[in-house]
């Protein structure tokens, strides 16, 4: 999976610099065991021959169309009105947040801010900082469409992209940590770990700077929420909340879990060190997982145990993270359920 | 035990509408196999029997005594004036909060909206939307005080109950759940939606406005919460904090728990999918429940398993909601255990 | 452990009112079991004999030297001259939040007043409140040292001490709840459980007020942490987000965990009823631990269960809660682990 996203990526040229920094790139930074699970896994080339049935291919073929331009901002606007139609009190609210701004990046930058100020740093220059860092980066603007789309289609709790971009909490925490995570990599650590501290205390959700996360992200209801500084996630995953991405030791370095794609992971589960949770895994909620998990299987447990083996896979046309399917699990092969 | 609350409320009459919405219909919600537990439990036949010894019951009779007329109200501006005494400083908050309203129904709109208002929604606004949507409505009038009530009797870090109403954010957040819940029911979904999300914020508690909710609710600590959009919680029961009431699958439709009345789930458990939690069972903390849990059972454990059946049901004076036993079961059953 | 730690610390004379309130004298607080655990353990004399080689002991002796007179705040300038070099954006919240102040503990006063602040109690009154608890109190100053140097020795996420200071939200709400228990212990329950709750809005970070906690303390990532009121945590304990001390029941009195020296509690961890947790004992991630657990020992899983016994206990030179280590345990006896 990760192949196939990054070949398609090779059409759109990049600079060196930021081909590095790329979170698709989650495989550089693996374990060698880890790199084992996701490129012998058949699902790779399956990926590139059957990409139009494959749901991860189809969902990253969608913003493309939207690109030419800006679709979905237009879609947005649309559902905004019709929000203050049904419900003028809010007006002010969606004006503020949605009506004035011209573009995508501008309503973000600017809600962004207004979340995240306090008294001894206010609106107008976190959005300043928001504006400048995203209104000139493809990379984030893309990601940022990937994400509403991502929400809008697998939380069925989401009623349109405007709803998900003014009230959820995971969206605009993942969009910070963009910024942050851009600060971060350009040097500016201060001011990434401040963003960092005020979305930890708005939103409950605590993902240092250093992390790096793909596009296509839910981070679903997300409070409790914790990723830490090497943790690295792929496409189109799905996290719900309580989960925790952490470290081990007290030691600096390569120390957090790798996400791949297309996983999904329950609420309450904790994966601690440098392990690497392979392409279309699935964890169930409250799980603890300390070992690395291959690719297209289920785990659950405290502490985990693989309950779908490679005999068994995930399907390839039931990826984990857009299925959200979180207990289906249990029927097959969890025995030691006995209520 | 839902049958007899429900029967004793018959004598009040009701609009239709009212009624079918009336959280503590949640039978109807359940699948066929959760009303096998509840209905055919001897707990409902008992309760009816002997009633005035079921503390269930008996915390019911307490408020009609208080609701004329308002008591406890009364006796809460009382509290107010003695923890002004003593701490002087706190003047303006307790005068602001309560002792400038004339009904606990104007002091909740109040300080509701104050704690939930931001830049783009003042709390002006939100205090016309609580005010109208509270003071007429008897159905939450009478919910706001069993809840009052609920967490005075049993949280002994409770001091008074306007400790209660100033400073529980698992109140405050099951308060504005009310009233977002009845904006949702009655069209408003938008704002609805945006209320949800600043509760989220600002409590860290994510109650999906679909969600119904019994009278006399404890949500100790609260952080954490999550309740979906077809969750059903009965009356008179306790929820800890990290609680999960969740969904499984994107798929819309009828997806989140059912929790009986009696009700006891301890923190950091996952309750997930359209299953039922019989009355008075109790849930240990860290349990990950995916099936159906029978009335008067407690499940523990990951995945839960069954640890007291129905030769040896929770007794019916030791309703485990009230009585916030968190862990004796592991002196009978718990085998498992050992430390 | 607590014995020497105790023992150094009579070279200073302390009034006897504060001396019986000093978290470390835990012990007294204990269950007669848990004493056996922690009086009759080899730690005690161990370290006695050896402290220049216990960690504990070694960053014991840290901040004597540091005491004299205030280097550690005069490093937090230095640092935050650096950080305002680098990103002259952030003048104003460094200016406001350290450079105006000339000490440790007028900074303090002056961030967490501005953080806990609302409306309707503002930040000028709350300032008088955290300046009086904290400026006259050795006590109080000496721990928030010991916090600030616990935080950045074992966070490897942890930049410099200015960073911990304004952006760590586990290590602010720590400091408020010193303040509070102060208040509590002096009578002043009231505005103790106001503090309270404004940390618990505000950090997601629930610790009552009456709850003893020692010296040298990590709170990581702290969101959803709860601890309750008759809770003790002795010093140099580490301790996760999403950890619960909890009790058990509705009747008052002792109800709540006791933690030794040295403990690390891994993340989503919940320790209920009046339990005792040895000196430098391990609690992996995601356990649920109702029962003691001997010193230097370790237990994983729901329920807990002990992996390394007396026969090879966690060594003296790798006391947990200085390590960070969360995993190494599944090398040895977790034999349950099976991905």
């Amino acid at each position: 999976m990760a192949t196939c996203i990054h070949t398609s990526r090779l059409e759109t040229p990049q600079t060196d610099s930021k081909h590095n920094d790329h979170p698709c790139n989650y495989l550089k930074y693996c374990s060698q065991s880890f790199n084992d699970f996701v490129l012998s896994n058949p699902l790779s080339q399956k990926c590139i021959q059957t990409s139009k049935k494959d749901p991860i291919f189809d969902k990253k073929s969608k913003p493309h169309e939207e690109q030419d331009e800006d679709l979905l901002w237009l879609k947005m606007k649309k559902e905004a009105r019709l929000d203050i139609q049904q419900e003028p009190v809010l007006t002010k609210y969606y004006s503020d947040s949605v009506m004035m701004h011209n573009s995508l990046e501008s309503a973000l930058a600017h809600h962004l801010s207004v979340k995240l100020s306090m008294s001894s740093l206010p609106s107008s220059t976190l959005k300043d900082i928001f504006s400048s860092a995203i209104s000139s980066d493809e990379e984030i603007i893309q990601a940022v469409k990937e994400d509403l789309i991502a929400v809008k289609q697998r939380d069925p709790a989401c009623m349109s992209h405007v709803h998900c971009f003014l009230n959820f909490k995971g969206f605009l925490a993942c969009q910070a940590h963009r910024v942050s995570h851009k600060l971060w990599s350009n040097g500016r650590k201060t001011l990434a770990l401040v963003i960092q501290s005020r979305v930890s205390e708005v939103f409950a959700v605590d993902i240092h700077p250093g992390a790096k996360i793909g596009k296509g992200i839910l981070l679903d209801h997300a409070t409790g929420v914790v990723v830490g500084e090497t943790a690295v996630i792929g496409d189109n995953v799905s996290i719900l909340h309580n989960v925790t991405l952490g470290g081990t030791g007290k030691v600096s370095g390569d120390r957090h879990p790798k996400i791949g794609n297309g996983v999904l992971i329950g609420a309450g589960t904790c994966v601690l060190g440098n392990v690497g949770i392979g392409d279309a895994a699935k964890i169930g909620a409250g799980s603890v997982v300390l070992k690395d998990v291959p690719a297209r299987s289920t785990v659950v447990g405290n502490p985990a145990k693989l309950i779908r083996r490679k005999e068994n896979p995930n399907k390839m046309d039931k990826v984990p993270a857009l299925i959200m399917d979180h207990t289906s699990h249990i029927e097959c092969q969890f025995s030691d359920y006995v209520i």
